[in-house]
């Protein structure tokens, strides 16, 4: 981030934008700041009350998406009632999308040849690959460390089909070659499809949904599901069963969480770059 | 079609851009023209040369993008290596591509919302759905005629991803509630992923890749490959023995093809419609 910030004399800059009293969302929002912060990311907050009217909203995205030193917008969802998130994403710059979720962006991403990527699904691919990552003496067979590629050829289940998480995640799986099947409420047999899967992305918000029996014996699990039951944060997957059969298998919370916001800080730089270079171009 | 154009004193128009030779491009676009000229959709065809500058070729993109009385463009593929189709697809008005191809387009489908959908995963589902609807006296236990949604909480198979067929038809049907596994050169068991498919859509270009014993008895399959063979077209699906186990199967040639014909006009109408109703807005 230095680098960028010496060669081009400004820090790249992320503006989050809450409408409402959300404390999960204030909360989120606060700790992608903080993130940002640690590596040297501008950021900006506005936050605008809950009956704020959608044509102020709207300005503010247009005095952001024209503002030459804001390189990342992020709409903070859910939205209250007066504001279509359709419509925001519709307006907002694909150039500072950084969730990926513009129509443009989603295309890109369907067709391909990916602009802006959405987090979440990135930080699913990451953990996939660092899954892959052998220390030294540690594979069988394989004396040096090594990178293995537990995508390609792959057979990939994703349990959800949120534009959030299912379906790029699935997207970007297909695009690294893994054969993909993609689940939902209207799924009859889950677990037979789930057993099937070298990599199980469950991202429904069904807490504890995904039971060891349903899961295949060295499956990497991935868990995206974020339920508050009494109080406590629970995933999609009965994670003290499943690591039992699971090759490997990420918590909640700690798993995707923390990528998320990694990748909305990387997806802010990259950001910042196109700009940037675009506009040196 | 005859009502459009009494309302609006305009006829819709088809406008389709060619660069180059290619004997099958121009019998397609001939055959598209024609089917036109029968529903009463006006058309106009620009055939460029082979070698036509790429600043050329997108300056009749813009106009056409500019003009009022031209409601769908479509430029014909392969394209020359001059110009890139990427470009292209960038380059043209979301609300004209009547082949849904453009960003925007894909990303709309992507997202659940969609705007205009590419033509032959469109005919592919109205294919479908014809093969749900019983004459009279028909089904077993039913003594009236029936809309069977053969779609939802079924089980759907996609083999090929392109952008213009594998991927959108896999999101069509994702929307209608299947289960949808997308496979391709990489998917190490086919047949194994072929068998459980209520819904088997092929669409890869390999002359009779699906045989008999890849067939779950009663499927629909659809056939949506093209390859010359000694001078016949051959599809994707070994047709004689496939019929003997589907539930219903489509022909190649004679199956798809006319059905993406049939959703280019209707695209083509959408887009009329589209345009002159925001006019009037």
């Amino acid at each position: 981030m230095s680098e960028f910030t010496e060669r081009h004399g400004i820090a790249p800059c992320l503006a989050a934008v809450l409408a409402g009293d959300d404390p999960a969302s204030h909360a989120y929002v606060a700790s992608k700041a903080k993130a940002a912060g640690r590596v040297g990311i501008r950021s900006e907050t506005f936050a605008l009350p809950a009956d704020v009217p959608a044509a102020e909203y709207f300005d503010l995205i247009d005095t952001l998406n024209r503002r030459a030193d804001v390189h990342g917008i992020l709409p903070q969802l859910p939205l209250p009632p007066q504001i279509a998130a359709d419509a925001v994403f519709a307006r907002l710059n694909p150039e500072k999308d950084v969730d990926g979720l513009t129509p443009v962006n989603m295309g890109r991403l369907a067709l391909g040849r990916p602009g802006i990527v959405p987090c979440t699904p990135l930080g699913i691919i990451a953990l996939i690959d660092s899954a892959g990552v052998s220390p030294a003496g540690g594979p069988p067979g394989g004396g040096l460390a090594g990178h293995h590629d537990l995508i390609a050829g792959r057979e990939a289940v994703v349990v959800g089909r949120s534009n959030i998480v299912g379906k790029p995640v699935a997207l970007l799986l297909l695009a690294r070659h893994a054969t993909v099947t993609i689940c939902h409420s209207r799924t009859p047999d889950l677990a037979a499809q789930t057993r099937r899967a070298d990599i199980l992305v469950a991202a429904v918000g069904h807490p504890h949904l995904i039971r060891a029996a349903m899961v295949k014996p060295g499956a990497v699990v991935i868990d995206v599901g974020l339920t508050r039951v009494d109080g406590k944060i629970a995933g999609d997957v009965d994670f003290d069963a499943v690591r039992e059969v699971a090759g490997a298998i990420t918590p909640m919370p700690g798993g995707t969480g923390p990528m998320t916001i990694a990748m909305v800080l990387e997806n802010t730089l990259t950001a910042a770059r196109r700009q940037l270079e675009h506009d040196e171009a």
